[in-house]
């Protein structure tokens, strides 16, 4: 799987695990809302800088973020 | 540990666990050898594409590159 999709995936499956929409996400990671949809589509190429930031507001390690 | 930094690590210890020569990362990730040292240095703040290009040249799932 292409590692922008499953970035997206995991970051959906989580956030959504959590109960969180991606306006509340967005806040949490201090990020644009319409990055955190772009991130979810696969049509972002987040640095691991902005992984730990979204990894720290889902409450994941940011590997997990990453795993298939 | 700042993700930059645990990123670094890994890549040197996957890196120096299969043998490779900066340089001879470098080339099969299709890097330049100075991103690749300043990523193990944790000055780097690669994206998933590049984490993704350098866990395939060290033969690794790119979510151990973001292990603790």
């Amino acid at each position: 799987m292409e590692i922008r999709a499953l970035v997206g995936r995991n970051v959906k499956r989580f956030r959504e695990a959590k109960g969180l929409s991606q306006e509340q996400l967005a806040f949490e990671a201090d990020l644009h809302r319409t990055y955190v949809s772009g991130v979810e589509r696969g049509v972002r190429n987040p640095t691991v800088v902005i992984i730990a930031r979204l990894a720290t507001a889902l409450g994941v390690e940011p590997s997990k973020l990453l795993e298939l």
